[in-house]
């Protein structure tokens, strides 16, 4: 490992309800860097499933827009295309939520425990678990890797009965958790924490950030 | 004033190159709320001077987008016109940075010192100026203060020596300031602070938000 930790942060877009929610985001950024850690972003190359207008909370119907390229305005345009990511440089990884994690890096959004990982995304998780090395999931992107570990892996979407119920359909375990919480699948080198699958004030999510990045510096042993 | 300083923060669209710098914005609602105050986002409903690809660095051709719609993936949706702003429901006032700043709120980016003000802008700070309320102002958002007030503001954007010299040939005056730092111009009462207009890391961004949170705290005799 290099002095400094290195983190691949995945995005999903820009926006909570048809992206990567912003404020998690950020706050993984500012977490990893305030523990010394440095990161690069990373998103895959393909079109969101749709666009909502923030504003009114409906979608735009009509317009398109690529996951990569609007990720792009989080990362102030320093970001990889996920199909460039190499696990062999990197010491961990995680995936902040909104509503892009379950409609843009799989189809958990509308097809629940029956949904498929984008390819790109399932890649980088696989390699990374080979790898041996930790990952940090936030909100619902935890789903994504309920569907790809399945197998008893130990994870938290907060305390909503539905999608923990989905959650468990595909082979995970749920466990509950607050605000600014973690649980760590230590067998699988997961953390996962629930930042705004809770109604939660901002100061909580950058907790729930910083948390998760603490509790990865742990599994990496630092 | 309420129990809980309540600050209004005004949005310029989503992403440094067209709108408001995420993380600048992201930051200064962490930095309220880890404060104790409350916040309220407010943008102009109005299209934006353009797109820009944040993954090329590129102009989108023939893209539209609207500065309020776009502002509310930063607020998850929960914004409010700038033509509904009325300075009697807020304490303090916050203006992130970005090109949007430039942009969408002013013409500072193409104009200079020749620079007009959006009509909403405008009203919203000569509003709480008028009400002898504190505002805050970072990244290259300060040329805005120094277009409306003119008359020997203080102010900083860093060390920019060409922007420095525009911001004082609309009537302000320019001090140099670093990582974190900020200028508090009190006859203005009027808080500003570089930002990104310096290379930073986001966790200076993180120190430059809270700084001017604590300014305009101060200001407010809190």
């Amino acid at each position: 490992m290099t002095a400094k930790p290195r983190f691949a942060v995945v995005l999903s877009g820009c926006g909570v309800y048809d992206g990567a929610e912003i404020h998690e985001a950020v706050l993984t950024l500012l977490a990893i860097d305030r523990q010394g850690g440095t990161y690069q972003c990373f998103a895959p190359d393909r079109a969101q499933m749709h666009v909502v207008n923030h504003l009114t909370g409906q979608e735009a119907a009509g317009e398109s827009r690529n996951v990569l390229v609007e990720s792009a305005r989080i990362a102030r345009g320093n970001i990889k295309s996920l199909a460039e990511f190499d696990a062999s440089q990197v010491d961990a990884l995680i995936l902040p939520g909104g509503f892009g994690a379950a409609k843009n890096l799989c189809t958990f959004a509308t097809q629940g425990p029956d949904c498929t990982v984008d390819s790109d995304t399932e890649k980088a998780v696989k390699a990374m678990a080979a790898a041996g090395k930790p990952m940090g999931a936030l909100c619902i992107a935890p789903a994504l890797m309920a569907r790809i570990f399945g197998d008893g892996i130990d994870v938290t979407i907060g305390n909503d009965e539905g999608t923990a119920t989905a959650i468990e359909a595909m082979g995970a375990r749920h466990t509950k958790a607050a605000h600014g919480g973690v649980v760590v699948d230590k067998g699988h080198k997961v953390v996962t924490s629930p930042c705004y699958m809770l109604d939660s004030s901002i100061s909580q999510i950058a907790d729930g950030a910083e948390n998760t990045v603490k509790a990865l510096l742990q599994l990496l042993g630092r």
